[in-house]
């Protein structure tokens, strides 16, 4: 089958994925929890090739690390998969209701987006945890792995759509693409495909998001910043910055620029600094900064830096003000936080900061979907439309609206005979 | 200024817009209103120039329609602004309340989306309804109209500048780009414009969608259709038909190919062209059409034509599914009808069409933010994300999380020191 056979497929196949029951849904997303568990082995098996076959190609350390899909993975998928049955079936839920006017009733009902594709790197789990999404909120899914996790992802997928198959989903409903050239040519489906959701390093994030006219949700990089106000109590922006920075370096939501208020600084630095040393952060500053501590040199580019590591970059501003702007400027509209205990000067930074979560006084690391309590999550939008921030089962949705009438006619209004009632039902 | 400068202030402006309070936008909206009364003679001057011009330069006809500002058009914006300034203000509505954890609290704040680029053809009124649009959902706007409507454009946008500006709105929240040049470079700002919103012909929006990386919400064409079901009432049928056609003919609503069931189609047919010859409506149509009624013969190209004149396509089909296929696969998404008296057939084809307006027993001419009771209208979007269907004030609108603790950090939870509570509040 060609990817444009398959794309096809899938959009027949969403479009009677749409009007399948949360009973029959849940029934899929159970049967392939069981298949999961039952075929572990196989799995295992798979993965290990992956994994011995990637050591060899000497694919980097992180995406190593990613690839894994141990007894834990598994176990955290299948749970994913049984929590997201308990949630309540998005489609169908009614937005509004209007009587337009005596028997002519608009209503807006949430419904499937259509065809999402999904492409990513390494991270077995996502596949998993994506398409089963895919599946509750009653969208196609077009999936497409990195070569590293070939065998890994090739049997998560047969087990997916086995399953699926059998407890009476829609044939073609989800189909994996494999071959190099694959990725350039999802990007062109704009025709089929209506939502990508790339998952991977920041690099591929953003070819991604620079060569398809598809919509996509996800972000490239995660710039985040906390801003330690004047007003700040020192020993909790201590314990903020640190968890921020080094609870895990390699996520997106971790902290990489600390930017202080001048009036604070001489004061709070030396302390962080120690906490630091403790963590074997290292730290950059500007030139106010290495006034207070000895630290290296932060220059422009640190500003645009996402180390992922245990780096950090500090700035000392003169004001809220030149914290905001700082943010704005060089953010990634990712997750951003104030340490104050200025009510007010709180609400002013959560405001102005342009930013998918703006935070008060709490460690950058919050801002996942899990913690938030969304259950499953599709993945963190730094997109200006349709989902900001961490993206749940919603993000996949979207809706129509149905107007339903006895035979009446736009000229009788126009004409005057006849006048709207607009009454929310 | 160049148009990046521009884009830059604007994106500054934004960020106060953000957070300026109803009362002050409603004044400022009031103040555009007067403005516009005040200087009726100044506007409607320079609108004749243009359309002196366009008619020298032989513009085509709907354009100069479409480029006339007069009296009607003018009050007819000024009630537009009157009836936003009664909207509620959907900045700042709490969409989610959550409890994370004791004292951290998660908020999902409505928020606008930041800088709206706007694109039109002729239109002057698009000018002032879509940047008041944005004015109240605290948007900042660049705009770009057609050099037709230079004189009338002018104007208006300086009106809604110094009015907006002495009621205190920010400087540079507005601004007009003129130059040819102008709209490639506008398309490549996507560092700048999070949204943009075209309002023109087919290609012209069509060349949009393809050239740039910023969202835009719209729709390039309407191919409507309706289908008329082997149960059908024929009296409401004809009368139905009829309507969407020929009520306006020029516009996305309008219908353009009529899905006739095979069983249905000898009675109706001669019935409808008795009723279109009256309209003077030309009509083309398949074969099996042409067994029945004296007619033109459609083809393959007819089924992807939007008319937009006196002419109307037909289909006899063989079942239902056959109708909706034809839709899934020739239509635009935008607004299709089903004709039947029997309430699970119109189900079915509501579930099944693939279009953000589907409707039973109603003229297609009803899809439209007005009569929907929207208020004010950025356009009509065939987009598959964010906003389908009329888009209202809502469609400008995006939300950001608000996350406020006491100095609570994720090393707690990761550890198993605390647990999430995730309490709806």
């Amino acid at each position: 089958m060609t990817i444009i056979e398959a794309a096809k497929k899938a959009r027949e196949a969403a479009i009677c994925l749409a009007a399948v029951g949360s009973d029959e849904k849940n029934k899929a997303l159970m049967a392939i929890a069981k298949a999961l568990e039952e075929n572990k082995e196989a799995i295992e098996k798979a993965n290990a090739i992956d994994r011995v076959n990637s050591e060899k190609e000497q694919v980097a350390l992180p995406l190593l690390k990613r690839l894994k899909f141990d007894d834990a993975k598994r176990k955290d998928v299948i749970a994913g998969i049984e929590s997201l049955c308990n949630l309540e079936d998005p489609v169908g839920k009614v937005q509004l209701r209007t009587e337009l006017d005596t028997e002519l009733i608009l209503t807006r009902v949430a419904c499937p987006i259509g065809v999402v594709g999904i492409i990513f790197e390494s991270r077995p789990d996502a596949l998993v945890q994506i398409s089963t999404l895919c599946l509750k909120s009653g969208n196609g899914v077009l999936l497409k792995g990195g070569s590293e996790a070939k065998e890994t992802n090739r049997i998560l997928f047969e087990i997916i759509k086995e399953a699926s198959l059998k407890a009476g989903m829609p044939e073609g409903w989800i189909a994996l693409m494999e071959s190099r050239e694959d990725v350039s040519a999802i990007l062109k489906l704009d025709k089929y495909i209506d939502l990508l959701v790339p998952r991977g390093s920041n690099d591929f994030v953003s070819y991604i998001m620079k060569n398809t006219n598809i919509p996509v949700i996800g972000h490239a990089d995660g710039i985040c910043h906390t801003y330690v106000d004047k007003e700040a109590d020192l020993d909790m922006a201590v314990k903020v910055v640190v968890d921020s920075k080094t609870q895990y370096v390699v996520v997106c939501n971790a902290l990489e620029t600390l930017l202080v208020h001048k009036e604070i600084a001489p004061f709070f630095l030396p302390q962080l600094k120690q906490a630091m040393d403790e963590k074997k952060v290292k730290l950059k500053g500007c030139a106010r900064t290495r006034e207070i501590i000895e630290v290296e040199e932060a220059t422009e580019e640190d500003w645009q830096t996402e180390y992922l590591d245990y780096m950090l970059s500090i700035k000392v501003v003169e004001s809220i003000k030149e914290a905001i702007d700082h943010i704005n400027t060089y953010g990634s509209g990712h997750t951003d936080c104030i340490i104050t205990t200025n009510e007010d000067t709180a609400q002013t930074f959560m405001m102005l900061v342009d930013s998918g979560n703006v935070f008060h006084n709490v460690s950058t690391r919050f801002s996942d979907g899990f913690r938030y309590g969304f259950g499953a999550e599709v993945g963190v939008s730094t997109s200006k439309i349709h989902a900001r921030g961490p993206v749940g089962l919603e993000g996949l949705l979207i809706y129509k609206y149905k107007l339903v009438g006895k035979g009446h006619i736009v000229e009788d209004y126009a004409s005057g005979d006849k006048h709207f009632t607009h009454k929310k039902l």
